[in-house]
């Protein structure tokens, strides 16, 4: 087994604070060459809604799913501190103050440095998320998949 | 050194949907041929609680620890969204619908699948936890056991 | 690429216990010979603040973040069962009726065990942090220092 630069992080918190550490190091890690993958799961795939309502057909379990998450990075909510939205709108206040990158901007970032962004298809079966749903050009995959780009390089996250 | 296939999960977290990332990731593991070890600490001990009800001599502070804290994988509790246990059964719902697995199973396939299950015996410790209390077949360790462990392969999440 | 016995990992939570994990698996690693470095971010770096009161020049913001976040590793709450400070408090006696030890004692003990501590300097500016406001003897950067030491060792860890 040869031993390559990789990052591969599995994205599962749905919190705006953590997503932004997720794309944070993704970016610097492609910024020094590694070959990085995010796998969205859980709340994580909250990152790749878009951010529009679609008419979609959906069970009445999916729907609540569907109406309860945020629907795309910027409406994310804060792990700590979120004081009822106060806290995410603090963060991005001080991100434009220092000129930092809210997350959306992360995503793209990451996009445009061909880091691999995965959508976890047993957990968008599971909260009921469609591809139409998700940002374009991300890969859908599963456990095997991951497992294949983890077990090849050493910095591996859950975040 | 040599470099093993191994996956080494410290599940620290007492969330339903963390210990079911964490599960279903180890068995994908040991299903691609990795030694597989998930290493129970703090709240992520509960998952291994028998659900039962036991009499056991504890102090005041253990007893109210055991009383507080879920007894076993089937009762805890949502990271997200938990809206005082609607969330986890519409999870349940969901898992159900897709054929997936709940939690409870995912423990048993890990046990069919010899992945070491181990519980920290210095955190059973300090909640009061003991070793009646605890699924059959796991082992007993704590963070040199841990290090052993994770320092023979790559792939190690804290979850 | 040589392959070190190292550990590092991310301190990106605030939570007592979650700081605590991290710091009993940091003295472990060291103790068992690993570089380490506990590279703390976001809300990690209040377990680096020290409990006194500054006079600094501070915005608004940075003013109302210093004010609601916990000065120090004494004063950080619990991820589960915090219950308006009684979680820790049963913790912190637990910890004393067992003789194991509480956060601020295993952060010295990193520091004797020459355990790299780092202050994420991104995060410090987005939260208002000044070095004066941080425990001495501690390293100031960003995330590629942060690959640097990840990528040369297989325990990485985000708490």
């Amino acid at each position: 087994m040869t031993e390559k630069k990789r990052t591969t992080i599995i994205l599962f918190s749905g919190d705006y604070d953590k997503a932004m550490a997720a794309y944070i190091i993704a970016n610097g890690a492609a910024a020094y060459d590694h070959e990085v993958t995010i796998f969205h799961t859980f709340w994580g795939l909250n990152a790749l809604r878009k951010d529009e309502p679609l008419a979609l057909k959906k069970g009445l379990l999916e729907k609540m799913f569907a109406k309860m998450m945020p629907r795309g990075a910027d409406k994310m909510a804060l792990s700590k501190m979120n004081f009822a939205g106060m806290g995410p709108k603090m963060i991005k206040n001080v991100i434009k103050k220092h000129n930092a990158m809210p997350l959306p901007q992360l995503i793209e970032m990451a996009q445009e440095q061909d880091i691999k962004l995965v959508a976890c298809t047993m957990t968008m079966d599971l909260l009921g998320l469609q591809q139409e749903e998700l940002l374009d050009n991300i890969e859908y995959a599963g456990v095997a998949a991951y497992l294949a780009d983890a077990q090849e390089g050493n910095v591996n996250l859950f975040i």
